[in-house]
């Protein structure tokens, strides 16, 4: 029977960490919670982040069985990880690290830009992590993106695929949709790009501090100077949660052969509040 | 001694309502509840939102000695008025009754339209509370509008502000903000507009039906077509208020003389969770 990952998120941009996760370990079996009816964490106190937090990892080892738990938000990981690995006595994985390692190997100049919650960067989680891998970074919160992402103004895909399914209305409101956001990506990384001058910066990293992020992956890559490399917390995190799950990595990847194939990937979906977005 | 109105808000919006109030009613005690710890409530279900909106009012009344409450939050009193007026013994008064009420008054040709949170459109509140008077409603979600009043995206004024207070850069950066803000106000209202167009609608008024919303209201303003009425739901509401107070309205209002004037208006806020955003 291969393990059980827990996999929590203060909503669903968890998603794309477990979509990573799925992706690398497709013989697990999972266990995922979105925190709907809290949600966002992004603009909580650090006590009240980690009271919710706790009880939705308490759920998913006590509950489901989890046997590992990855915590696929980063303001949770930012500002509660002791918390939940106090409220739990399974391993606990949080985005934080495994996001700044990824920079670390990305950058050449050691200065590193980290995009995320007001939560994630009043905490300053990242720089800490960075700091101690001898990066300099600076941080800066963008409350908008994750908004923009749950409306769906998610950029030229999303534009595209309006123009085939949809009226034409709908497509052109899709890519007045798109050009917003990227017009908002602009601004903060104007000024994210600004600040970083000012302090003498030479900055060629950029880490998406927050798991919605990626959905806007394109139109940051857009966005950023040419040459700076975007760094992804949630597909860093899956490959630091297969290398945490290495003695038991065979199995679930699938790689081991058998006369008996485990099963695919098991999945179950929690969430506190309504599931409409899934 | 005056009696206490009790305020209560999903977050911080329903600050235009108290303003309101305390304008109408200076010699009012008033005490404010921010549910900041849950907030927002636009994208929750109706069972959790009821259960939160208890819980505050209940606040209110039992701790803080409120003999009425105002549901400053057009989410709460379109999902859980019933709810919160269960919960409490005193008289309750949301915002969607005044709002309809308002756009009644103010609309000649009976057609209204309405933008809202998702929650506050899926309930139809607002379409119930404009047919009960003889009005057809379009109700519309704008999930965007709330995060950039929160964001403080608000427009000229801002840009203006900063422009006197900040360097250059920063009143540049305000006006591209204030830009986007007004670019999504457009595209919101261009598919409502077209959308009420399409079902054969005359709608000559738009109800503000969020109280982060009359924030954007010179933006909003000039995205209607002209001659287009705009109605805030928070002015609505502290009318209808300073109205069910009526008996008690000349003592509150000041305008009654005495020998010992009743002190100024009295407020105390409180917020579930962290207040820096007050």
């Amino acid at each position: 029977m291969p393990p059980t990952i827990g996999v929590f998120d203060s909503g669903f941009g968890g998603l794309t960490v477990l979509r990573a996760l799925v992706a690398r370990l497709p013989r697990a079996r999972f266990a995922f919670i979105g925190d709907t009816a809290r949600l966002p964490y992004g603009s909580k106190s650090r006590r009240t982040i980690a009271r919710y937090a706790a009880q939705s990892a308490q759920f998913l080892v006590n509950q489901q069985g989890a046997e590992f738990l990855v915590i696929a938000c980063n303001t949770a990981s930012a500002l509660a990880l002791d918390a939940i690995q106090e409220a739990v006595p399974v391993p606990v994985l949080g985005v934080i690290e495994p996001g700044a390692e990824a920079a670390r190997q990305a950058s050449c100049t050691g200065d590193v830009l980290v995009i995320a919650t007001d939560a994630t960067v009043h905490s300053h989680a990242y720089a800490a992590a960075c700091r101690a891998r001898g990066l300099r970074a600076l941080e800066k919160a963008c409350p908008l993106l994750v908004p923009l992402v749950e409306e769906g103004w998610t950029g030229p895909l999303m534009a595209a695929r309006a123009a085939t399914e949809s009226s034409a209305a709908q497509a052109a409101s899709a890519l007045h949709q798109a050009a917003v956001t990227a017009e908002v990506i602009r601004i903060y990384l104007d000024e994210l790009n600004a600040e970083a001058a000012a302090q003498g910066m030479n900055a060629d990293t950029l880490v998406l501090g927050c798991t919605h992020y990626p959905l806007l992956r394109r139109l940051i890559e857009k966005a950023v100077p040419a040459g700076m490399r975007v760094i992804d917390s949630a597909e860093a995190a899956a490959e630091a949660a297969v290398r945490l799950f290495n003695g038991r990595a065979a199995s679930l990847t699938g790689e081991q052969e058998s006369e008996n194939p485990p099963p695919a990937a098991q999945l179950r979906c929690f969430a506190t509040d309504s599931v409409e977005k899934f």
